[in-house]
């Protein structure tokens, strides 16, 4: 049994969180922490999750979590987390950050991108990306997790399998992914609002979404060297899910198998990673479970290679992620209080 | 450790059903049924429940089922399990049946409202009608329990404490109840199409909805003494979930205390009610859980109770309900395998 | 030619109204306002009017607008319009005020309701209901227009001939309405967040909706002594649309020839009923249209009639009603510039 | 005034084209007819449009109605049209094909996609592709015109500007479309259900589209030589829309201007076609009406434009460009009964 901290608890990752850590068989719930609500009632913001309704909210005090906490995880905005962990913080507890801020190994990058300063770029070096199917090794041993995004997560574990063993040219990668609403989070914004957004359909972020150096990062180490990506997230009326549709061009003499013994190779034992092949996934084949289930099709006619992947934003890609990389770092069982499948519609 | 079957596996409720009977500790699924894709793989059909993607689906033969079989969960279209279901299958197994066709205890009503005859009308007698709340105790010993629909589970609930307990006016109950577009089951129907269901709102089935007679039935018998209600179900462009308003008419000098006292009396202990007072329910609530969530408001100006509850139309309102019923009659626990809480947005 | 003025523009309502204006053939639109958004062009804020993209905001000044247009339509928060409107504007234009401020006749009932006081109440004599098919006479001549709500026009057109030709029990009268979510308005709320409203179903206002004394005053003034209607609004998962289920019981005699005559006797004639007797009306029906479309069902075993009666809320229930009234005070041709069917699915 | 006919009356193109026949100042609808609801008032089938309720459906008799229309539009699946169409029909009326038969010169390029023999390949050569924009001078004296499909009326618009004057190499277009559910016709299939189409984003067709050759074949007019493209359509729980997200390497040296110049040179003065340069289009602001907005970004960093355009998929991908067809045809006004901006959210 270890104990868990959630700092930035009630929005859409942080409840989602709550919930799976509060079902979770060896995992107490420590401290349980929302800016907007400090001293009101989970269930008043959450009445879905009323078996733990009375949990109080708390201050977001890191540092005090710290001190009753095994794992602490944090979700909150880019910028705020690079100001709160600590040396200090990390000689306590594992540190699982699920924003941005820790996610890029390069400063200079994240400065580029995010427009801000790196307060704690000493420990860039430090975090582990925590994208478990890739780095798990490293994730034993960590104190701070950068938690993947959940664009990047479903896109580079659907070509990273192609850009790793070399079958594709690494100049020719397009990413065409779509999001539903919650990857916007709760917060009050005109576009967030029910009617912008129901019944339509739109790009966002093209050529400059904050997800492409992260997706650039692991897909180059992938590669062994430098890549850019063209990536377009867009916004789908509904609530969960994402769906990446990713374009590569097949390097000469590649076609079906070679593709197919890479994804074996990278996946075949991966629990929550699901090989579909030319049965290719939907969102709602994922929806609410920790799984990212990955399809293709080769093109004899233009000689690329489709693959498409779906996760659940908020459970692979946020919070059943972070709720993996505690399993692997404190060795619970990597599956245990992760859903695989799903009964449908949902 | 029991063995199950479903005859009807590929429906909405029947698949949701082969989910949590896959997922349930003391279960073992021994016959998996379907009409439409015999001895085609489960997965094929429902991709999103992939742990058990190779479950080859059988034909609909109840006789066979009945040899494997510690309970057998019948979801067929009204009119069918009454033509399969006899005195030999139920020597030898549990039926639990999720149709219309045992529902009734006066066939002349099914008749009635049903407009064909009932082929099997000496085990109305017999059946016990499964809404777990109020019939426990029948269940516990039952052979035969008719799990009741979903609006019916539903409205019957939220009324129930306020007729038995004598608080309102018999002649005056109104239920207007909308539910989610899965209530119509996964047939090829215009109807049920995407682009005629979104972006709309309709009553149906207004005066002549075939689940008045089974709220009658229940309200009759709270009342001890027959009373009529008004009906009105409508569709709402979501997959899941009923919501029932339900009014009626407060007798002289009842209420909020006498009200509140009724709801705690019916289900002070009740696992799977939840009341919430004032604090009204709203389907997302309950969303994916066995859950019926309860609220009211007594109106001083109008002398009346508006009480409204909430259910997942697949779970409580089906097949939750249905391993409920199992669960008491086998003595596993009666919240085995059911859950009674859920992240949101989902 | 008239010229015409809108105050509040960039709410879904005022910018509905914006676009019959602008699409209108003997309209100049001569003012167009907004608080938020003052200084910018229109097209920034609602790209899908691009004819009228160029079209620069203006403050909200209500004062200067009086002096360039005939007439002047107002569409703010409840409280404004009546501390802003004045018999000087008054005498200089037309003003159609699609708030709550001069809805209700009786200005104690407004302070009780809205909670506030009336600091133009010597106007509530003066200002007329705005509902065309009740009030035409009176909008020929009316300075002060009070537009009616949406819920109200939907709900009050459903039951006005039933209660005015005493074919029901006025004290039975419960109004079971829901709406789709562009009637909560453009503001920046947790509860319109798309992941908030989408696949949920609930009930909110329940028993102290501020349209009750709407409904209660003009279905009082049909049945010629004072009533209380039982409203609950219910909140749809869609962009727009109202239907409002009606209950009241039938006076002993009473069946389908005298329920229909009273429809045919109100309704016969007007160019935005559309009377459905026993096809009930769907939200689809009438969406984008100034139409209400009313259906009834008489039912024999309660004795009670259900009328339904469906709206589009930012046309009939807001803009599209306010052009009718604009239609008819200024002798335009009533159905000029507005819309009576649409394809579907839209 | 001309006659018009329309075969395939009541799937959603057919009766979006009714709507808008009906409402068209300067054609009288002759014929209408339905194979599945011969007989029926057009009301039955859709109630939204009842100002044309008590039209009778007729058999769809081409023969027929080509002796009493001036234009005959055919919105048939594929292949049918292709049977009836004859040089006698042609030598009485004007027909205009939604569907698939005609839009490929090539007979065997369409026996290929389409997987079956072409009956009347002779006018393959004498039919016009209906790209209004692209082809106006022949449409303005063609007996046969072949109206584009939705996805492709979409996507050629936004590359051809790019591709027709040489700005991008033409080995690298990717189109990665989404559509709303509409353009899956309204057939009774399990995958239109609305609980399989809700709460989900999917792609299908990948690699072999039948809209893909459509594309190819107009877009290597442009390019003045044969050109293969990648094409991968997305499904989206909305009505209406289509957005498509338009990938090309840019030729060394083109920058911002060229591409900008380039749409301009070819849609400056297109009454449908609106340019909305960094401004992306989103599909609700083109929602109803019969125009295509187009947008684009340069990327810098990766050498490629990302040009987005969106329509309605029922107007201008079907009915409204058909409609456009005949205004040209008949020197009717282009944009006569076409509309350009719509009140949003709808």
């Amino acid at each position: 049994m270890i104990t868990a901290g959630v700092i930035g608890a009630t929005g859409y990752a942080g409840s989602q969180l709550v919930a799976l850590l509060s079902a979770h068989p060896q995992v107490r719930l420590a401290y349980v922490a929302s800016h907007s609500y400090v001293g009101k009632r989970f269930g008043e913001v959450y009445p879905s999750l009323f078996p733990i309704g009375d949990l109080i909210l708390q201050e977001e005090d890191i540092e005090e979590a710290s001190h009753v906490c095994d794992v602490l995880f944090v979700a909150l905005p880019h910028g705020m987390a690079s100001h709160k962990i600590s040396e200090e913080i990390l000689s306590r507890c594992v540190v699982i950050d699920l924003g941005a801020d820790f996610r890029l190994s390069d400063r200079a990058v994240y400065e580029s991108w995010y427009q801000c300063d790196h307060p704690s770029s000493h420990l860039l070096t430090e975090s582990v990306y925590g994208l478990c199917e890739l780095h798990r090794r490293a994730i034993k041993g960590a104190r701070l997790i950068a938690n993947p995004g959940c664009y990047t997560t479903c896109s580079i574990l659907a070509l990273a399998p192609l850009v790793g063993t070399g079958l594709v040219d690494p100049t020719s990668l397009i990413i065409d992914s779509a999001s539903g609403t919650s990857g916007a989070g709760r917060s009050e914004k005109i576009g967030s609002l029910f009617c912008e957004v129901n019944e339509n359909y739109k790009a966002y972020g093209v050529t400059n979404h904050r997800h492409t150096p992260e997706i650039e990062q692991e897909l180059s180490l992938q590669n062994g060297a430098p890549l850019v990506v063209q990536f377009t997230p867009h916004l789908v009326p509904m609530n969960r899910g994402i769906l990446s549709t990713c374009y590569a061009n097949l390097k000469a003499g590649v076609g079906e198998d070679e593709v197919r013994a890479a994804y074996e190779e990278y996946y075949g034992d991966e629990p929550f990673i699901r090989l579909m092949g030319s049965d290719l996934p939907e969102t709602r084949f994922v929806r609410a479970t920790n799984v990212c289930a990955i399809g293709w099709k080769v093109d004899e006619r233009t000689k690329r290679v489709v693959a498409i992947s779906a996760i659940d934003n908020l459970v692979k890609g946020a919070a059943g992620q972070a709720v993996q990389n505690m399993n692997i770092r404190f060795a619970l069982g990597e599956t245990t209080g992760l859903a695989t499948s799903v009964a449908s519609p949902l």
